[in-house]
């Protein structure tokens, strides 16, 4: 290479300058771990904050990586939402760990492209290895694996998991005409009341239309009522309707309410519904013998779709979607246009992940999952679902203890859900007093038409300190507020 | 915290173990930067092969690093196909780049959820204002700023884009009923031949059906033919049909064909249809102001998406969407759940992402296209683009000044469509015996029903001796094989 080619390539990091920026990010990284408990939880910026600091122009020549790393530190750290922080109780976790973030790390720097088996093997056979792996560490059944009719493929989130699933389902029902022809109505979904809202945002998109999701009503432990399903189906069937595929939940997002899997499958496979199951956080806890009971019926499901992304230390984005027939789900999204067509592929010898989800393009998402499982074996994940399972039961009996509060239902897991006795108006006043504080940070649910509180043990560093002090602190505030 | 508790944290990777870790990753990457050229480009293992070399069954106990590093290099690496060599000339490139891969370790060191505003301010503000940004730098229309009514916002994929915007235009076609009451035919879209095949996916996944995919004839150039636009959807207006979208092209798939988008634009106007407009990879091109030719007519457009993943040095993924009219959008795709609403989104102060894709999730990945413009600047980018476009005619004058070959077309951009002039099988002789030697690798495609070879010039690191090279080695192979 001559003085002219060298100088052309001026504007690229060289490999030294990536070794030192490399390092101090990690350094930064690191460092961010280590101070995280002080930083207020949830982010005290206002609207608008932010975009006040930054120049409203892009700069015209390269900055010095330094600069950059001051305004992660001055504008970006304070309007940051601290997900990774052993205090962060809200929603459902969506836990990282050392292994996941190098394993991000490797996938951006290889930076390939899994589409086709032929754009980078490795990409895709480690992925099909893991899944396959994950049906024996949650004990799924055999019928999801890449040896039989079945198979595993990781989508980007449970939302995109149910909708590849309802295509499926559309097309199987249609008897593959939906595809090309359109939908033309009459089709019909089942979910409970309790179902997550990709549900439904997966029927609009779909065009089947919210109309015609029925919502089943739940027990009172919130999980759907398979006898009112079933009197849902035969009722829509006699009005001439096509009842199609029915979503279950493993542990709703509200309050971690279990569908009864076995029945619901029954009736799904009396009237020839497909049943996808949305495990999206629970699913993990079946990584222990003891808590594998959540999945009892599950062998009756077409589809099944659990997050290592919510709580197995694994970062988003990791679905790790099953299907019972891959052709079903091949045969509805794939499309071969001559530039992608391949000796390989039409061999059939391979899979080819472009056809088992919405998108084309894919990320190396397997290495991070790999990475975990190797870093952490079987028994280090297991250690820390069951210690994060025996934290919220803690939890849940310093609840029950102070006759102040009440749980709102038995909390099957790690997320328990209860409220202060005092009525809707104090419990809001003590969780956005709880949440201003930045000690922690919980988020909210209704139930039965109240407010309700939602604590939720998943963040990978969470141990008894921050339980036991969450509790502490939200008794004294309830003092002060309500 | 006491021996007890510390004992119980042993599984996860500490702080120490993190940067020693994160060092040898990041020395691996910069390692792998400056051998890629000696690793053949297209992998050479065969199906199976991969997984062969891992155990069957997943490890009951955490495993050292060392020995996953050691895997990585003896069983990953050659099952890699080397998207970041510079001597990838296939498919459009997914470039990559050392700011980029730095700022997706700071994402995923960071964690965070940028669903709401409220779950991470950072993430949403500094995606709008990025986005902002990306509108000057490419001299956008205004309307797609957050400035006035429209915006952009990060999606994974061209092919999620595409679907987001037929589903905001199908909501508009049916006065905000297709979601409610389900598609139930009548609604025509419309792409050219060349369109990519995303446009049938996303039509198939709304279940408007490919039936009723119009496919509009292109001109010698590839570009869709206005005129044949106009006719057919008179035509299906006269046929009771409702068109209501229109994909066109900014450098098609296939060999980088332009719609003409001027009056592609006046016809959807006149007939009120939504038009999206695909720029995949080409759009990156209006970086500099002598190619934003490609963008002439883009004023008329309801939305557009370009893919900084693929030639603008930001890993995947990262396509950027923006839209003119915001409020179509998020009626399209909004739903609230209880355990999502908060004060501020409540407001209406802010902006929630969420309500602009499909999935719910969604990672920082604003943070990596901040990085990219800022290290390198507007005339860093510039440099690279114009580079790798002079680089790809230089290619076109050397195949057009040997008469074995041929140009498919002339190159508009960086994407050069060429053939031997003996025919298919010799070109197919060529295309194999090429990418088999792991000097470089090519893809093909047909135009006008002839085997077509396509080199594309994009990677971060290609420059003056790969191009040359790869001439080289195609004229002394096609001495061999043709």
């Amino acid at each position: 290479m001559n003085e002219q080619e060298k100088t052309e390539k001026c504007f690229h990091m060289t490999p030294e300058q990536f070794r030192k920026h490399g390092y101090e990010i990690v350094d930064w990284i690191a460092g961010y771990y280590e101070r995280i408990e002080s930083l207020p939880v949830l982010s005290r910026v206002h609207p608008g904050e932010l975009r006040a600091q930054l120049p409203p122009n892009p700069p015209l020549h390269g900055e010095d990586f330094q600069r950059i790393l001051r305004d992660l530190e001055s504008i970006i750290l304070p309007a940051i939402t601290h997900w990774q922080s052993p205090n962060f109780f809200a929603f459902f976790p969506a836990n990282a760990s050392g292994p996941a973030i190098l394993g991000e790390l490797l996938s951006a720097g290889l930076g390939v492209q899994g589409m086709l088996w032929a754009t980078s093997p490795a990409c895709t056979e480690l992925e099909i290895h893991v899944l396959d792996w994950l049906v024996e560490l949650l004990a799924l059944p055999r019928r999801f694996t890449s040896q039989g009719t079945g198979g595993g493929v990781i989508q980007d989130s449970a939302s995109s998991a149910c909708l590849c699933a309802l295509i499926a389902a559309r097309e199987r029902a249609t008897r593959l005409r939906s595809n090309q022809q359109g939908c033309s109505g009459g089709l019909v979904a089942y979910a409970s009341t309790e179902a997550h809202s990709c549900v439904e945002k997966a029927v609009r998109i779909a065009g089947i239309g919210s109309d015609n999701l029925r919502r089943i009503p739940v027990d009172d432990r919130f999980g759907m009522r398979p006898d009112r399903l079933a009197l849902k189906i035969r009722e829509d069937r006699s009005n001439g309707c096509t009842p199609f595929f029915c979503c279950a939940t493993v542990g709703t997002t509200s309050c971690n309410g279990m569908d009864p899997m076995a029945e619901i499958g029954r009736v799904c496979g009396q009237h020839k519904l497909w049943l996808h199951v949305d495990a999206a956080m629970s699913g993990t806890a079946a990584l222990c013998p003891e808590f594998r009971h959540i999945h009892h019926g599950l062998e009756l499901a077409d589809s099944y779709a659990f997050n290592p992304h919510k709580w197995m230390f694994t970062n988003f984005d990791c679905n790790c979607f099953f299907v019972a027939d891959k052709t079903a789900l091949i045969s509805a999204l794939s499309i071969l246009p001559e530039y992608l067509s391949n000796t390989t592929s039409a061999s059939g010898a391979v899979t080819d992940y472009r056809d088992w989800q919405i998108p084309l393009g894919r990320r190396f998402r397997a290495l991070k999952l790999w990475l975990v499982i190797r870093h952490y074996g079987v028994e280090g994940l297991r250690h820390h679902i069951r210690r994060h399972i025996e934290l919220a039961q803690q939890f849940a009996a310093w609840v029950e203890a102070d006759e102040r509060f009440m749980l709102a239902m038995p909390p099957p897991l790690n997320l328990v859900c209860f409220r202060h006795r005092g009525g809707d108006d104090d419990n809001q006043a003590l969780l956005d007093a709880l949440n201003r504080s930045g000690k922690l940070y919980l988020s909210h649910t209704r139930l039965q038409g109240r407010l309700t509180l939602r604590l939720c043990v998943g963040q990978t560093y969470t141990e008894l300190p921050h339980v036991r002090n969450a509790w502490r602190y939200i008794q004294e505030t309830a003092r002060l507020v309500a």
